[in-house]
């Protein structure tokens, strides 16, 4: 079957008022359908008028400056708490707001709010009562202190920028008014808002679609007072920045508890989260999921009562949306846009219930990227960027359907960087081409069943929290990036999935995978706890399944073993109560063709061999400690990676173990003989989808159910095969 | 005044029957007064009348074979558990002793060791009720498991071999009987053992001195069945050995409460020396401690009423001797003997409470080292050994005082070894030399009293648990090794002692040092828990006290701070549940002549700046995070490391530290300007003892009250300047 590719289409531009003639060309040149507006530009008539369908951008709770400044009691709120303060003699004063970007933040001392302050001695760990200190002017003192004890203030803050507003005015040097957050879960902000959303329908007739971005609560991003420690913290998928005294108020009637300061401050650590969350902290993420669906749906539908189709960007204020959550569902929304850097993103964005899937690419033509470095600047290559991030993208395209990809931010950046503008253009051709062939239907697939393990399971599938830039640090993220471009069904499950049927969740699944650090959300912490949980593991694997560990998977202090799944993995790692303790002698076995050239991963200290029967793959070349093993238990296997870092050859080594230890072949049809260069078979089209992950050109043999193809791709090059 | 070194005196030498000529000859090159015997020779007449003071080794507990078959039930024990076994289907059937090894380990299935035999669920962490499982012929059988859940057998074992005969005879291929360990806790033993002795002191009139080897317990030892895992456990410190169905009866009527076999497996884990020990192992410790020293005392006694001396072999069946503890005085012995490889291990031995400290060097005269590299044997290079050890052991010499060195093994291994056998007379002298320094009145020190503190402190000074070779992988083993060859006071204090007296305990010392990873005895772990305890430290640091910490220094979960002294040291370090917090920008700050040149310590992730206000001295090339900082808390100072490893510059630069934090001057008199080459000045005989410690020829400028001196020595060699 041929495929018709169409030249235009799936493509969404951001127009620029002013560059008018450069908007409408590169409309062309690149086949888009859509133009858009970025935070920070406008479309002009001329642009609006071009004929080509009009995407809005909205952040709902910002751009209300004079109703912000008229109702101060609506701004948004957080808790904050300072750092442990010393009483070395005499009361103690603190200042709350001293480590705190003033710009950003306002205390909160009405009476409602003072009722939320607590006062910790954290050398004790204990709460302060009421009467042992006093709020005045700005200051907490504690007349009496336990000498030489440290004191924290938890408070509630008035938030005074939205912080993507703020993010922008900073990196873009921005001098117009700070943008305030609005809290819609009081009712004059709603209604407000609500009205504000109707009169603006009516006044952009032009608008085919509204992107929201994104709802209400952005992502935490709580910024300092010092230029030394600008961030203090950054979670993309914690909830502080939704509470209010409001909120603690309704969530107490509704669930018959009531929510404290350390609820959210959680000793300073907040809830990051990479750690597991606690039933509290679900509690107040469902409660405001439940609000911000609410009030969301009556906007989305007022959006589509004035005929036009309304968008959710997944990220900036997404807190409370949720997209994989139970309440998605009630918003309605047509589409969703995923800014993404990595494939993980695309198959995070393609995953979402809802109709359009676009891609927000990068770079975003801005002068400098998130990490400060040149993009559309002196010493910036934005073709290489794009070439990068898109090579990354483009392995989850093949796996999945995605609908549009565009751009965002300034277009007459792009002036003087006509190689860029080409390879817009050939990336904009080459993912309508892999659109059209999921369109024919979808790609063959390996028949083996990955499923992910951590504590959010299905409600936050594939990304850990954030970017893979802000999350290497994590294994996870690494196995999640590889897994987005391999020919296996994934799917992400909880522990909670496996308290409540452990049976039915594990059917059909091949392998569980369960990486991380000790203690985080990833591998799992205190779920280990559940010997119901590890004796149905253990019985599933023990019948024919394959739990892979990455790093500390299972882990839990307190027993014997410090793996939990030490019986299936073979192997465990000491942290100190087993360093008197022998050591298996072992020789490395090599399974052919299991390891790909170029493929390994980095050591952990500490790791042994349990029973001694573990078949050890790799070592660590400096302690010569066991990186990937391997352990028959029952008809299933164990096996274990100290590390994950995604590569290409590491992607494929990913692959590898997951077949051999699922018991399958190595060698199947449509799999390549080369790491960095993948493919996919859409049997409908009987199209070959061929890619090369790499800067170097590659040659590559795929298998057939006939005779192997020898491919050669140039770098980063791909090609449709018909069959 | 002049310095009167003899030419002999202080030597023990090793005698060997059959080398009657070699003998007596190297005891007049190496200026031997006492001649030994040693585990495997014996001395014959030529030898014991040949006018030399003679020293005969004795372990009490072995040798007495036809008594050991002849009274089974006085064999020694030990608990021993068995790995997780998994209940995949029906009645689980565990044989206990299917891990061990045959040769040093039986079953002890009486009826009364089997009333303290347990059977663990080790998946859900529960003891299974007696009705729940059956012995029968060497196995245990579990009717009725639960399926998928893992489980233990602790058990009972008598134990056949005696653990350095095993390990002799392994080493140096014996074919004679193994020798068994006979429990002096039972009447009948104690009664055989008191007569033996008494009958040997009468048939050795030649001896001068009775050496026991050392008391009645061995440091735990347990041997696999598996020869790919030979050693399941080793440590130096910990009780498992004295224990028996009799000593646990008696310690329930002491005591008035039994231990169980779980209060020795302790989860498979035992109990390792380096993890904080629990109340009852203090308890059984102490009671175990107060057996050994009352028989003990009996043997001594009767030894000295034969007009023999009784020393003490801190090595091999140490256990329950403690030399640092409450009940060492008891014993009465008149001197110390101490296996040393390190400097530390020197201080260990001179701070006994007894007439006489002496040393045995390495190497051993075996074939092979402890390690099974070669010595007296092809491709060793045993000059080169004794060398090595030779300067890590001299450094502590220079600051406390030895009374006697000497060899163990087959002297007829030296010949062949020249070199050695000059190397050795020339090692006599200089310790002959520094003796006389050291007789004539004590070193200057500089005015600067360090305090280690962990979680055993006084009771077990100077060492963590056994040799360097095998604690090397801990910091502060690295850490005392630097301390023992230091111009500095030093004393170990444990968590109890500020526990009781914080205020006393800290009376006079200058820095703190608390160094280890997160919940080892050696760092603290629980004992953190204690909030007086930091804010005693709090007080103490702030009001001019400085607290050096290295690596996880007053580690604990739980709270805001993982270093519970965070805020003294103002480093802290994230575990996970701070991935998403900002970190401090910082410079490297440069202190002159702080950090000496090669001097560095290995990096830890996860550091960062508490308040920003900590100076970074040094960084990790890799990460760029902290190794070295420095941070003003009140009048005192936080000093930390990420980590620490003795070498001629880190032991120069702890030095420094020291004095830098403390406020004093890093040039004093009696100070090297070269790491490697040490100095001593001894007022009373107005000497200078200059010391090269490297394998290099070093010139060193030494500060004194008047004009430095110049001083070259040759690779390792020493001078004594009369000032």
């Amino acid at each position: 079957m041929k495929i018709d590719v169409q030249r235009t289409g799936g493509f969404t531009l951001p127009g620029e008022a002013g560059h008018e003639e450069l908007t409408l060309r590169l409309a062309k040149t690149w086949g888009a359908d859509v133009i858009r507006d970025s935070d920070g530009t406008e479309l002009s008539p001329e642009i609006l008028e071009a004929g080509y369908d009009i995407y809005s951008t909205i952040c709902i709770i910002r751009e209300h400056n004079d109703f912000a400044r008229s109702h101060p009691e609506c701004l948004q709120q957080t808790f904050l708490t300072t750092s442990p303060a010393l009483a070395a003699g005499g009361a103690l004063v603190i200042d709350p707001m001293q480590e705190f970007f003033a710009e950003q933040f306002r205390l909160n001392d009405t009476a409602e709010a003072l009722a939320y302050w607590q006062v910790w001695d954290r050398t004790a760990g204990t709460l302060l009562p009421a009467g042992a200190w006093q709020y005045a002017g700005g200051r907490v003192t504690i007349p009496q202190p336990e000498p030489f004890h440290s004191y924290t203030v938890s408070f509630l803050a008035w938030r005074l920028w939205e912080e993507i507003s703020m993010y922008n005015h900073v990196t873009n040097n921005w001098q117009k008014e700070h943008l305030m957050p609005i809290d819609p879960r009081l009712p004059q902000a709603q209604e407000y808002l609500y009205n504000w959303l109707e009169s603006w329908c009516k006044s952009h007739p032009n608008t085919n679609v509204v992107r929201f971005t994104s709802m209400f609560y952005n992502f935490v991003w709580i910024w300092g007072s010092s230029e030394r420690r600008r961030t203090l913290f950054s979670d993309w998928g914690s909830y502080d920045f939704t509470v209010s005294t409001k909120a603690l108020k309704d969530f107490e009637s509704e669930y018959g508890y009531a929510l404290t300061a350390e609820d959210f401050i959680n000793n300073g650590d907040l809830h990051v989260t990479h750690m597991p969350p606690t039933a509290r902290q679900r509690d107040y993420m469902e409660f405001t999921q439940k609000f911000v669906a609410a009030f969301g749906q009556k906007l989305v539908r007022l959006v589509q009562g004035c005929g036009k189709k309304a968008y959710v960007f997944y990220d900036d204020s997404w807190v409370g949306v949720e997209p994989y959550g139970p309440h998605f569902a009630e918003f309605g929304f047509d589409g969703i846009i995923k800014c993404v850097f990595s494939g993980y993103e695309a198959r995070l964005c393609a995953g979402v219930p809802t109709g359009t899937h676009e891609l927000r690419l990068h770079p975003y033509l801005f002068p400098v990227g998130l990490g400060g470095a040149p993009t559309f600047a002196p010493g910036g290559d934005p073709t290489r960027d794009a070439r990068g991030y898109w090579c990354r993208v483009r392995r989850a395209l093949l796996r999945a359907k995605i609908d549009r990809i565009g751009l965002g931010g300034y277009l007459h950046l792009v002036e003087g960087y006509p190689d860029f503008v080409q390879y817009i253009a050939d990336i904009g051709q080459e993912f309508r081409a892999i659109r059209a062939l999921h369109e024919a239907g979808g790609p063959a697939g390996l028949p083996l069943t990955v499923a992910v393990l951590h504590a959010w399971g299905g409600l936050r599938p594939w990304t850990l929290s954030g970017h893979f830039h802000e999350t290497y640090m994590h294994d996870l993220i690494h196995v999640n990036e590889a897994l987005a471009g391999l020919p296996v069904q994934v799917k992400f499950i909880s522990f909670d999935d496996l308290a409540r049927d452990a049976a039915g969740t594990l059917a059909g699944v091949d392998v569980v995978i369960n990486a991380g650090r000790a203690g985080t959300a990833w591998s799992g912490g205190a779920a280990w706890e559940s010997a119901e949980l590890v004796a149905a593991l253990q019985k599933w694997v023990y019948e024919g399944g394959v739990f892979l560990g990455v790093g500390e998977p299972s882990a839990l202090p307190g027993h014997g073993d410090y793996f939990r799944m030490a019986l299936a993995l073979g192997i465990d790692r000491d942290t100190g109560a087993r360093v008197c303790h022998g050591r298996w002698q072992f020789e490395v076995k090599t399974v052919p063709g299991l390891l790909p050239a170029g493929s390994g991963v980095e050591g952990l200290p500490g790791l042994y061999l349990t029973d001694g029967e573990a078949d050890v793959l790799q070592t660590d070349a400096a302690t010569g400690l066991p990186t990937i093993t391997a352990h028959r238990f029952g008809k299933g296997r164990g096996v274990y990676l100290s590390s994950f870092q995604y590569s290409d050859a590491n992607a494929r080594l990913l692959l590898n173990l997951l077949l051999w230890a699922a018991g399958q072949p190595l060698e199947q049809p449509w799999l390549s003989d080369t790491a960095g260069v993948e493919c996919a078979y859409y049997p409908d089209s009987r199209c070959l989808l061929v890619i090369n992950d790499t800067e170097e050109e590659k040659t590559a043999r795929i298998a057939t159910p006939g005779e192997p193809l020898a491919v050669t791709l140039p770098p980063c090059g791909s090609r449709i095969i018909e069959l």
